[in-house]
């Protein structure tokens, strides 16, 4: 299959740019978008449908908590298959040819002009669009707190997962603490820290490029995708994550005067 | 004084873009530019010919660097004191009020809007185009490592200064260390590790922003502009540094090996 040599750049959407709120929600893989010149990379529309493309629920979870937080709210236009915005242009995982049981037809032989097609039509794009986000926050004196909302599968290579709600943290884990401490303390939740996923899985790419540089705190979430699974249970999920993100920050910014 | 607006975008130079070496370098004070809306900040033009306004012999030895390394090199194209890339927004260096002994009028008193302003107009598209850079040549397995070219005064606050080539590290040591061995082993040059200044004192911002979170080697480089005020002078520190740096190259190369 000759590399195709996308004309355009699919550039992030943000929601609630004039937010008052610290936080500023990131969601890598808020769509199973595959437009072309790529198309659907071999892939059935049922396969399309699965969590391989993208993670569900995670958009309509992270648009309300958007609401409830006051929060911006930036995400990737297009599926993880083409570009995972979450991986550097040179991991594996940026363009999988394989997502857990699934091969990637449309991915199994990507040449170096290729990769660097989808790095400048989808990665670029996605990163300087965070970046600039939360630079201008920054200038605006406004504190940013970055969270990038995910979710994962209950059933994973055939095994079910029994946590709920995973909190990640990558070099600075202060907020991913406090959020996960607030979640075992006032919700049902089963949550659990560094779960299903690690740093060690290369899962926090985000934070790196754009928290931990500026110092700012930073936390990752996944919630697994049976919770979130209607437009009311990403609605009721975000009314049960919102007081929990908000006294995670209240109590790392009691740390902050107290340190 | 109302905070000029400025209606265009300042993006950095790329010279040698095509290079085949590994090292990209990096030169956020390589000029003294100090262009409209903003003009002169109300200092003199003896002032804007000083170290203040740029790192002098800074470019120049960058630009020989970057022939005898086959290395692509990226700067900006307006004075640090615009705004100064190698800080974040909310730095009271991005935007000085005084430097060293000068004070900087037209940086008395900044608004929001003009913080912003600045933020959007030189911050921004430098960072995307060093981010981009790094990005590109990672996506075509180039396997980058970034050093940024900077240079001192020999007299600061009236204090000489007696190290001539000083070299910086952030969270990974590993290259900024080869480099200091290879110099202190095979140059005459009054070598130093973490001076003038230290990451402590945030002049790794760079390195923070775009080497760290993809885990590639890096080092900051500090040379006396005594020694490089000619392009002469340029020419022969380029001619001793260069292999310097590939030595440097080859030692981490081997601790990768070997680890």
């Amino acid at each position: 299959m000759p590399a195709p040599t996308p004309s355009k750049a699919f550039p992030p959407v943000i929601e609630n740019e004039a937010a008052r709120g610290r936080i500023i929600l990131v969601c890598e893989h808020a769509s199973n978008h595959l437009p072309e010149p790529w198309g659907y990379l071999g892939l059935t529309d049922d396969q399309r449908r699965t969590h391989i493309a993208w993670d569900l629920g995670a958009l309509g979870l992270a648009q309300a908590l958007s609401k409830l937080l006051d929060a911006a709210l930036i995400h990737a236009p297009v599926s993880r298959l083409i570009y995972d915005c979450n991986r550097a242009p040179d991991m594996a995982g940026a363009m999988p040819q394989r997502s857990e049981i699934h091969d990637i037809p449309g991915n199994a032989a990507i040449s170096v002009a290729e990769r660097l097609a989808r790095t400048k039509a989808v990665y670029l794009p996605f990163h300087n669009g965070v970046h600039g986000l939360i630079a201008r926050r920054i200038a605006h004196g406004l504190q940013p707190v970055v969270v990038t909302i995910h979710s994962f599968t209950p059933l994973y290579f055939g095994k079910p997962r029994t946590v709920e709600f995973g909190v990640i943290h990558d070099a600075d884990p202060a907020y991913a603490m406090a959020i996960h401490r607030a979640a075992q303390a006032t919700t049902r939740l089963v949550c659990d820290l560094n779960a299903p996923y690690t740093a060690a899985d290369d899962v926090t790419h985000t934070l790196r490029v754009v928290a931990t540089p500026y110092g700012l705190p930073n936390a990752m979430l996944e919630i697994r995708n049976d919770l979130i699974a209607s437009p009311e249970a990403e609605q009721a999920m975000a009314e049960i994550l919102a007081p929990v993100l908000n006294m995670g920050l209240l109590e790392i910014q009691r740390q902050a005067k107290a340190g």
